[in-house]
């Protein structure tokens, strides 16, 4: 039995810690198989009790008659549950006790040791801290989630991976009340050993499987998950993430609640888009995009997404239409307006003229008839037969015209914003990204001369001592002293004439070696770096130069290496850049010099080992023709 | 018979142009009073039938046996039928009928000569293009809209207006099935007579209405609507709008529906805060807000607002949280996470300490239990005693719970998008600002005359002309060409030292006349401006001058005249302006010169007859002590 077939097709599970009340958290994983109708063999585990809910209880799982292919564990004894699991050669075991990371220094260092006697025993982990497993169509429901008191589970083809427990059931319960269905449901919990990259492997070749969402609070496993998600798309299987921590006080409450870094979310972006995965910036997207993703392939536009809109209900089309702007997706026509003349005709005609039209996808809104007349113009919406990707928004209270967009596999959408972030998140979908190959040796370069190595250009440059500061770079020379910050405004000598006006003048920096380097003039200041992402691993980043930029945070972020065509797409999104783009007819600056640059930068990435943590040029100076480097850091791993 | 009896507790209507089909639109009015049991007389208009709908109709108004309060015209023969109203004695009409200003400039003119009949005649309008009126514990459901077909209606405090008639309904709709409730409903339509300030004026003394929520794409009546505001403000009812437009695209959407204007959104944010509406930025946000408002009065904090947080589900309140950190609110302390340990008493007790806590506000979520359980979580919020703000984010399908908190007067969001809207919206809450008064005196200056009689400083200037250019102006002087337009780079010339060597230059300006003004450096360049604009009136305008600032549309607007102190709460949100904040170390500007020179440009406003439409000063230098203007346009009213 594999890894799959024991998390998700058991024969028989074991309960450690299954309460005989009833009314326990730990009493309903039991309660729960036997509503849902799982076919397998359910056994509690309670050394104190003989009998536990009407079924037979045993002591230990190395009682039990036959062999477990996964445990439940909801014992505060998490360790001596797990050797016993090893003994009676369970495969796999899920944790629901928490204690573990997420609860601080001491609760790390508890799981770690418990990960390991795991190996040694030869169990898979999910969790500690797991709400367990669900497999909707197969009947399985391992899982303490009190969605689970509801009837009946709505099957369908999309599954879902959670570091929220309690949020892997918000979607199932939010789903079910309109039609929209679930395959497999896993919460991942602190991911001790199976992550959420291993389980979108699994999901990839899951039969049962046609879209797959992520709930995250971390990444912490971005290797496997990239791979994994690759592996996804190979299969013609689109993954949808909304993660958690967009603003720093969000960032800190993920991390208060799964004790792992959230991460910085450009960053994160970068992650998402370089291996394919959609990225929703609301909650109900998640559970609402997957019709418009199934099936379908990115379109990777390189021009913004084109909507053309129908609608029974002027304004109704305008909320989703006035969130797309602010988006970026434009509209190929005027929308089209049936308010209080559409019939179920006259909306199908207009819906197949959108259909026809030059646009890559479709928004059907519908007003009051959605909640009392779905013939008027839903039906002609679920009964299109179209390849191009219609999406829905339904004004009023129209649970039953949901259900029947669910049905026929139609997005639709409660909210006009949540519309409208599909639109884009689709819009924004790209295949991922072909790795590049290649090892880079930087020998044991530092400081300008890494860059030089690179191949960016450096503003000559040269070291001078007191007292004299002979050199032989070529005036005017700016002199800088050699430990001063970056960002610090003093030890910066700019416009030395000669020699003489040095020496008068270097004395003030009150340093025996200084820097000198060439005077340079550019149209514009930007800002290239390099960083080894703790969370997400090796990112380059292209953004303005100065303060302002700063303010603005107006920066570009890809994973690296990146090409030069794509250092190019980076530069194109910075808005500051207007500056050397011709905005107002300033002077162009050199782009596909700064590419260059970038995309050099880049490839510290491919350093044997990673030795760089972070590069930073700032300035790179942008002139008419060519960049120079006039400032840089580089920070290697393991340096004080 | 006053208005508002006659719009909103009519004894006897009139339906001119109700159809015998029952199918068709215009039978849905008869059809809704008689559903929803309206106690006045209703009489069918319909001059080819005996009897609609089983009633006895009449040909003409001018027939009716009793005085009608109210008509609804359904017919496209408005005018005939005004004419019959008017002399009839009818008090007020409502139109459904559009093809007036919602159809281009024939439209509107039809639309003026209506209106001229109409006040003429002395008939009050609501619309052309209006879907009516609904007035729930009166039960006038006098509407065209099909929400009506619902079963009941659910009564409630909360009014509101409408720009767009189905979007009424929607809020209607999504209210009912979840227990909110309403009094009235007004679809303005057209607004060419009545609109929405002056049903805002009625709102306002209206005992039924607590709170007024209205759906905008433009605002017709910004004057009117502005002290129909300060009134409901002093009658204790907050305002909450939700308009379209934010985008460029959603702006056009709005204008191709309405045919008019839907205003600069920034323009439209100054405007709603000066006059004390709330702003929402989600739809959903303007149903789920009035909980939160009534009955209560703005915070106008001067710091970021703080709430505290408890839930049953961490990863659910965490979306909340990151939410409000991307709108700049802080949680005064961590979020107290009960997941899988929360009962009553636990909840109960954690709500009060969350309350008795140093914050402005709670956030209470609740997971799974909020489905199957409102015992556990739901309960202790809707029993809670407090004058704090609750707010409620129920994670799951919820509906039972939803209706709970409704009833119980506490806020309840269906996403946590629309909490943390809800809660950013509550914090940036301002009492209506004291209006300025006083009339300024601008003479008939023009230029750099007209912003030195303001008191703004202007850099030493004169006119001197060819051939020699004799000037009084100390140099170094920067010299322009007088017609050179501001953006346009050529033209200028800077850094002139001498006599002699602006004769040199000069020449190459081919200019007869030019501007001679003295050099002056500063800390930052800085915009300042002045709009009458054409949907909300007089605003002033301070932002980052320079190319970047103006690609980042980085600057702040408020409605004009602002005193010395707001200017500095304006200067204080500019990102650009960290720059001469003190950020990074940086000398800082004086930001109080800046701060008389914004509230003195602002003071345009109170010019005799707002001759100036629009004057800009840019760039406004800042120095280390005082500002100073280098370049300005003033364009006034009725030039070519």
């Amino acid at each position: 039995m594999n890894l799959a077939q024991a998390l998700f097709s058991p024969k028989a599970v074991a309960l450690i810690g299954a309460s005989g009340d009833a009314a326990k958290n730990t009493a309903r994983p039991q309660r729960y198989l036997k509503k849902h109708g799982y076919a397998g063999k359910v056994f509690p585990v309670n050394p104190v009790r003989k009998e536990v809910l009407g079924e037979k209880a045993w002591p230990r799982v190395t009682d039990l008659p036959e062999k477990i292919d996964h445990a439940y564990i909801l014992i505060e004894d998490v360790e001596q549950a797990l050797e016993d699991c090893g003994k009676a050669g369970v495969a796999v075991a899920s944790i629901f006790s928490g204690g573990f990371a997420d609860v601080g220094a001491e609760g790390v260092k508890r799981q770690a040791r418990l990960l390991e006697r795991a190996r040694v025993l030869g169990v898979r982990l999910l969790g500690p801290n797991s709400m367990g497993v669900i497999d909707v169509p197969g009947k399985l429901t391992l899982s303490v989630n009190a969605v689970l008191e509801m009837p009946a589970l709505p099957a369908g083809s999309t599954s879902i991976v959670s570091q929220s427990g309690t949020m892997l059931g918000t979607l199932l319960s939010r789903g079910a009340a309109r039609g929209l269905g679930f395959a497999k449901l896993i919460s991942v919990g602190n991911e001790a050993d199976i992550g959420v990259g291993e389980l979108v492997e699994l999901l990839a070749v899951d039969a049962a499987t046609r879209v797959i969402l992520l709930f995250l609070e971390t990444v912490r496993d971005p290797a496997r998950l990239a791979a994994a998600a690759r592996a996804a798309h190979a299969a013609g299987k689109p993954i949808v993430a909304y993660k958690l921590g967009r603003s720093a006080l969000g960032e800190a409450a993920a991390r208060s609640h799964t004790g792992a870094l959230a991460g910085s979310d450009a960053a994160l972006d970068a992650f998402f888009q370089d291996c394919g995965i959609v990225r929703v910036d609301m909650l109900e997207t998640l559970l609402e995009i997957p019709p418009l993703l199934i099936g379908r392939k990115p379109m990777s536009l390189k021009r913004p997404g084109r909507v053309s809109a129908v609608t029974t209900t002027g304004g109704g089309a305008a909320t989703v239409v006035d969130r797309l702007g602010l988006r970026g997706v434009e509209l190929s026509a005027p929308i089209m307006d049936l308010t209080m003349a559409g019939s179920n005709a006259t909306y199908a005609a207009a819906l197949e003229k959108c259909l026809q039209s030059d646009c890559d996808a479709v928004l059907a809104a519908v007003g009051s008839s959605a909640q009392f007349h779905p013939e008027v113009a839903v039906e002609p919406i679920v009964n299109a037969q179209a390849e191009k990707p219609i999406v829905t928004f339904f004004t009023p209270q129209a649970d039953r015209s949901l259900a029947l967009a669910a049905a026929a596999g139609i997005a639709a959408f409660r909210t006009p914003e949540a519309c409208a972030d599909a639109l884009a998140a689709f819009f924004a979908w790209r295949a991922p990204r072909r790795q590049e190959e290649g090892e880079l040796d930087i020998g044991g370069l530092q400081g300008f001369d890494l860059f030089t190595r690179l191949g960016v250009p450096v503003a000559d440059w040269a070291i001078a001592e007191a007292p004299d500061y002979r050199h032989s770079i070529s005036y005017p020379v700016a002199v800088k002293r050699l430990e001063a910050h970056k960002t610090d405004r003093g030890g910066v000598l700019l416009g030395i004439q000669d020699q003489q006006d040095l020496q008068k003048k270097a004395a003030t920096l009150d340093a025996k070696r200084v820097l000198v380097q060439r005077m340079e003039s550019g149209l514009a200041e930007t800002l290239v770096g390099y960083r080894d992402d703790p969370v997400v691993g090796p990112i380059v980043v292209v953004g303005a130069g100065g303060v302002l930029a700063e303010v603005y945070r107006d920066a570009e972020v890809r994973m690296a290496p990146v090409s030069e065509g794509e250092a190019e797409e980076m530069i194109a999104r910075v808005k500051g850049f207007a500056a050397i783009r011709g905005y107002r007819n300033l002077p162009r600056g050199d782009v596909a010099a700064l590419a260059k640059a970038v995309a050099a930068v880049s490839r510290l990435a491919l350093a044997k080992g990673r030795p760089v943590l972070e590069a930073e040029i700032n300035p790179l100076l942008v002139k008419a023709s060519g960049v120079v480097a006039l400032d840089a850091l580089v920070a290697f791993r393991g340096a004080a």
